[in-house]
């Protein structure tokens, strides 16, 4: 119907603010339970006006995963290739800190990616991307049981689940805008990670 | 149509394969996304012949919730009640070791537990019963906290979320069946949690 309307008075939104409010829609009722119409409809769009701003639903989620991967791979990066600076056993407990800085600043796109289950190319495609990161951080996990810097009575896939399932957990529960400082709970969350909880 | 054909040859089920098989469903393409129909379909029955194992599809999740709380509550309990043995910090050690075991042993079910998000009453009185459970656990953590046995420079509140969010995490990588001893992995992840990382 509205298709045909005039569109004098659409609102106009820039794509960072469709992209913003379809990661919402998705993660609060699935990508697969997201029609476009429902994100034209979250936006006060008609759905012929939502295809002038997005090409896809498909388009937009591979935006929001690029988005948590990007900012996870840095990290990965800057501490995994060859010639960085400092032991494994830093470089490991600083992209733990960076990865919990990346899961606050991204937020709705990290759940939305800790939520994907392959059912599209796109997801395939996330979820390569992701298993390449953990393959690598299990790696360094590795590195830095050799040198002697962690335990070494755990395997060392079990310790890198462990710990990136503690780091990833904090979708679950971490409250946008809440009053903890980003940093600061990085630094708390690496010293449980590697200290322990007890005294 | 089939509910008119004669009911010769239909397979025979318990509620309990019923049940697991729904709990699979609903986890592979979620609660919402899983019809009746669709379970009739993976057990290759009629929709009414389903309805002759279970009174509903709301059935079936409340007893998979139920499942999951039934067993974590128990080990709360034990951990909880007022004349427990043991300081607060071995009660936790215990309550989180079980947890583990809770988790590999009703694993699907725990799964379907974690992912509730409170669209019916019968997910909210889930959700409610999580939340009691949370709130008695972080109770455990002040008191270990306060008898001088766990680090006091992280608040007890992000100490409790990041433990169980360590433990929970198992469900999106452990394997049912898989190699790795259950008593085995409680004993890694507790250590890993209270003794940390490094060496």
């Amino acid at each position: 119907m509205e298709e045909t309307v005039p569109r004098r008075g659409r609102p106009g939104y820039d794509q960072e603010t469709v992209l913003r409010r379809a990661i919402e829609l998705f993660n609060r009722q699935g990508y697969d339970g997201t029609s476009v119409g429902d994100i034209a409809r979250e936006l006060g769009l008609s759905k012929s006006a939502i295809y002038h701003h997005v090409p896809s639903k498909e388009h937009l989620l591979s935006q929001a995963l690029d988005e948590a991967l990007d900012g996870l791979a840095a990290a990965v990066d800057r501490a995994t290739t060859a010639g960085s600076d400092g032991s494994a056993y830093e470089r490991l407990r600083h992209v733990v800190e960076e990865s919990v800085g990346v899961l606050v600043a991204h937020q709705p796109a990290v759940t939305l990616l800790l939520r994907v289950r392959g059912n599209s190319d796109v997801e395939l495609d996330a979820l390569r991307r992701r298993r390449e990161l953990d393959t690598r951080l299990a790696g360094l996990v590795r590195e830095a049981v050799d040198e002697g810097s962690l335990r070494d009575d755990v395997a060392p896939d079990l310790v890198s689940r462990l710990l990136f399932g503690m780091v990833n957990s904090l979708v679950e529960w971490h409250r946008p805008g809440g009053l903890v400082d980003p940093q600061q709970l990085a630094r708390s969350v690496s010293a449980v990670a590697f200290e322990g909880l007890a005294r």
